[in-house]
């Protein structure tokens, strides 16, 4: 990955809004530049000053490794349990920074008023939350590799689970087996937490694995996702245990209608708004409307919900090279939930699948 | 669980600080209060007022079963994807309120801004981080049930693992295992991202399972966890692929020294940093003071990772009731990892070790 080309694009927004210095916490921020994998337990920050200069803060604890296999020249170690681990931060706030790029979505309140209180006469706080999500939109050649094979891995791990869907195996453990595989395939774990839900429960909808088993006649959906090179994927089957019932077939139909709705419309130049607004017709058009209660798709890179948004009221337009998923769903009462997800990239002239799995109810 | 109880000692708190409204955002601290298990992925927000009248904001995905399973009466939705999700809360700032509690260390800036917008003139927040972390600190017996049963899992698990291991199996392959055994064996899932760590790359150490498979004649170190109705568990476990070579089993036994050195200073009234010193205090004799990088322990309860932190420059004082890790380690370069990690609650008279594997090298 171009890493340094990567910092140079920021330095330059940074150049643009007059600022000094920059602080990312967000994990997915900082692998963005670091390529750096840490434990999901451990944190990092990544300092860049105006000429897109990085210094890399780790914990001790992962400092040998970083300086072993991170790029970046200058790394720093801080304490792991210190009452306050931005202490090394300070000699960054030499006497011209004034203006400090964050994330107000992820810097929490104390780090905000430490920063606050460094440098001469206090800093000022500009968010760049929405500068470093609009760098990593437009997916390259080479990260569009990573999401592939992301992509592959969980396709293949839903197609050993669907063999392995039988009548009495638990939510949980099923759940289990996802997680054992997505591991053996090369994946460095899980993108979220993967959920089964079965049965009339899973309207409601329940998103956590139980230890309730599968029952013959219900509708199982299992949605889960790899993460490869630090980048993610996602997808969601419905399945019948056992032979389906008219109704679930219907809501079922329903589902899959909706996403071939929505992806008709994915092409550069469409809004994410327009993706949405097809799918939620086509569900509205069967009287479902209020039983699909959350969004058509969301971007996926090296977070699993990112930009794009395909939801009400979302004017992005589409561009070649964004990627996303496409999920509508229907929850009935009664009757139980049924989604279909798929990942795509929007290409010059639509959108390419990446996700393979049969879609049908099997 | 008491979790009314619970409520009216926060309200009891919250009235000696003149605190008119809190507001929780940590996922764990919710749970506390709320009992209700979400997926990793989704995010909440309990509001308590001055009576310690609780109102809980869930996502509109979770909102039907919140209703259906959480005991609290009053449950708001908030739409999934909006900018704000905050708007929810706009009903809760009525005259009265002032001053908001907040945890500093885990509301957003983007929230904070927002909040303190809200209310007639203006609100002030107000850190209450320390003050739920305190009702949290002493585990009553009904808490020790599950986090024994955490415990007991993860237990099970280290034991199965343990006969796993041979030369060829990858650390990724047997991290996977680990996550698929929790699961069958009822946990919610893992209590943090697990690793194994095998060789001389562990002594950096690589807190992250790789590709790579164990060889005979190195250390591997597997450290996990599970959760079980929210309580977590952490236990950590060396083991020699093969025949342990004469530095192996020195830097093991002088880890294990420690441990029990700081096992027999644990009791009500001792300092936090008298545990930790005598575990380093053994480290040190044998010269591999500065192969120690770590902390010798951390409280467990809801979060994986809570006071009491047993380290150097911690004054809190033991009392009956805390559970905590004691796992000093030793990370030599050449030779690699060694580290014995096991749970403990305080008793009155000492302490009572709740994970329950052997600890010898095997």
């Amino acid at each position: 990955m171009d890493y340094a080309g990567r910092l140079r694009a920021l330095a330059g927004r940074m150049r643009e809004k007059d600022i000094d210095l920059t602080l990312l916490f967000d994990r997915d921020n900082v692998r963005y530049f670091t390529g750096f994998r840490l434990n999901q337990a451990a944190c990092s920050i990544l300092a860049v000053d105006r000429e897109g200069c990085p210094t890399y803060i780790v914990a001790q604890l992962d400092f040998e490794r970083a300086k072993r296999e991170c790029w970046i020249e200058r790394i720093v170690p801080f304490p792991e349990d210190a009452p306050n681990r931005l202490s090394a931060l300070g000699p960054l706030f030499h006497g011209a920074v004034r203006r400090v790029g964050v994330e107000k979505a992820s810097l929490t309140l104390r780090h905000a008023e430490y920063l606050r209180g460094l440098g001469r006469t206090g800093v000022e706080l500009v968010d760049i939350e929405g500068l470093v999500a609009d760098l990593r939109l437009i997916k390259t050649e080479e990260e569009l590799i990573y999401i592939r094979r992301a992509a592959e891995i969980a396709s293949r791990v839903m197609r050993t689970i669907l063999r392995e869907i039988r009548p009495g195996a638990t939510e949980a453990e099923l759940v289990g087996l996802v997680e054992y595989l997505l591991r053996r395939e090369g994946a460095e774990g899980a993108s979220f937490e993967p959920f089964l839900m079965s049965g009339e429960e899973a309207a409601w909808p329940r998103r956590v694995a139980s230890g309730k088993s599968l029952q013959r006649g219900e509708l199982a959906l299992l949605d889960m996702g790899a993460v490869y090179e630090g980048y993610c994927s996602d997808i969601t089957r419905t399945f019948p245990v056992g032979e389906p019932t008219e109704k679930q077939r219907r809501i079922f139909r329903v589902t899959r209608e909706a996403q071939e709705a929505a992806l008709a419309n994915i092409r550069p130049g469409v809004k994410a708004s327009e993706v949405d607004h097809a799918a939620r017709e086509v569900i509205e058009a069967e009287g479902l409307g209020e039983f699909f209660p959350h969004l058509t798709g969301h971007g996926v890179g090296l977070s699993i919900h990112e930009d794009p948004i395909l939801d009400r009221g979302m004017e992005m337009e589409l561009r070649a090279g964004m990627v996303m998923t496409v999920e509508p769903g229907v929850y009935l009462p009664g009757v139980g939930a049924a989604r279909v997800e798929d990942m795509v990239v929007v290409t010059q002239t639509g959108y390419e699948i990446l996700t393979d799995v049969p879609r049908d109810l099997v």
